[in-house]
């Protein structure tokens, strides 16, 4: 059984010993909702798929949201986890299962606390948006998101990383004709037109933008190129897959339409496949000014 | 047992009915050999691997050299062969086997030629240029080569088509530096400096060149393009293939110093991983221009 109680670091290390690779967090999620059950007093416990939710109900003013995935990318020869001078090692340590210990503690520890805790244990962070355990939480239990400051446990080196950018990817695909390459004059190269997808990509001016005093820096990048039928045939289609990184002032329409424009005239065509939508910093709320406060 | 002496059209279907893909000659050489070591008298027969050939030893003025390779690309559900309409169809049929069967057929039925006939069956022709049998034979047994005129069996609709263009394939690769996505700044995104190698294909204007009265029009052509680690990395390598179909003036080497300028100047890698040699037309060659003459 996890000990909340005891040494954070300690704890830190029973997750990490519990492998939880993405879409396969159920033996984590149940030895996590059985030692909030037994050991975090006074909170109302539910689960949903495996991720583990958990609140106070104190009728405080304010409601901070305390978040963790759970699940980790897969393990390379790194688990179980080994402490070397006083460093842990192990597969999910600091993204983010010492966060998510951290806050395991807090709830089972802070007797009094100044505001209601909402705890989010959730799964399948680390894999494509569209299966994020915090989204299926936003469609199906939306009120458990509920709360004036939400801290993420993402490793940030001690730092407070307000808000998040936006994500999207596009893929670009371009056709053509097959033709024989000893005759490619009757054929129409499909990886050739890639050139002006590149192109724009290589003179594209990220934006850099700061709202609440964050500065958030864009990026758009080529992160995978495809053709190609074999080594004497011209190719009918070849493709370029577009991620953009874009800051929270845009929504994934805006993002999007950008995106679109920026490819405006070339004989491609562009596909969204996923999207997630950042998040503004708030820092201005009083209870995030609070924390920015006490962590100085 | 294949009947060499009987209609040619039957040869053809007799030889499609035997699967011949690259590098599985074996069933269709063993028969091969076995009908002419029954059915043509006269000619000196060695098998060398998957490829047989036979010459006569007439002491005429001089010789013809009949070629062709007996593999295929793969079966695409078009075996066996089936004759509709006056046209027989199947794998193999025009590319190459109707060409071999004429040959085998007149192995077995000119009894009394104006040339010596050497008779060249050979494995291995629809894939890599390294693995082709007639380069084996050039090798182990150049002197079954020596002829005045050489005659392939290749498809051209009845037309004499005269030499042939060289062929040689290199691999374009852009090499980077990975990071995430999302901070795409600390990267270096090896498929974005593959834009200024599609863009010199794109403005390349391949040459058309006359020789001996045969026009050899050039190609270079993006073949393959490949890149990509994952949906939120930057790439650390791209690359792109690129086959030069070159006119028989240029050697290999000259052909490859032409694509490595084009190339010039770009933070790219290039290796040549493929290369076959051109063939002059030799239209000016007596027994040749008699060809041509009897073509009409």
């Amino acid at each position: 059984v996890l000990d909340l109680h005891g040494d954070p670091i300690a704890l830190t290390a029973a997750l990490v010993d519990i492998p939880s690779e993405s879409r396969d967090e159920g033996r984590i999620a149940d030895e996590i909702e059985a030692a909030l059950r037994e050991q975090a007093a006074g909170f109302e416990i539910v689960r949903n798929a495996d991720a583990v939710l958990a609140r106070t109900n104190l009728r405080r003013p304010s409601r901070v949201l305390l978040a963790g995935h759970i699940d980790t990318v897969p393990a390379a020869d790194n688990l179980p986890s080994r402490l070397a001078d006083g460093q842990l090692h192990g597969c999910g340590t600091s993204d983010m299962k010492s966060g998510d210990a951290v806050f395991l503690h807090l709830a089972a520890t802070v007797a009094d606390p100044r505001h209601d805790i909402t705890l989010v244990m959730y799964d399948c962070e680390e894999i494509e948006a569209a299966a994020n355990g915090l989204g299926r939480i936003e469609r199906e239990l939306p009120d458990w998101l509920q709360a004036d400051v939400a801290i993420l446990g993402e490793p940030s080196g001690g730092y407070i990383e307000a808000g998040c950018q936006g994500t999207l990817r596009v893929v670009v695909s371009a056709a053509g004709t097959r033709a024989h390459s000893a005759r490619s004059w009757l054929g129409d190269n499909a990886i050739h037109k890639l050139g002006d997808v590149l192109a724009r990509l290589k003179a594209y001016q990220a934006r850099s933008v700061d709202i609440d005093g964050c500065t958030y820096r864009e990026g758009l990048s080529a992160v995978r190129i495809d053709g190609g039928v074999a080594g004497n045939v011209i190719p009918d289609a070849a493709s370029v897959t577009v991620n953009f990184r874009f800051a929270p002032d845009r929504s994934v329409d805006e993002a999007l339409k950008h995106v679109l424009e920026l490819f405006d005239g070339l004989d491609v065509d562009v596909q969204l496949t996923d999207s997630a939508a950042g998040a503004l910093p708030g820092l201005t709320a009083p209870a995030a000014a609070a924390l920015v406060e006490a962590a100085g």
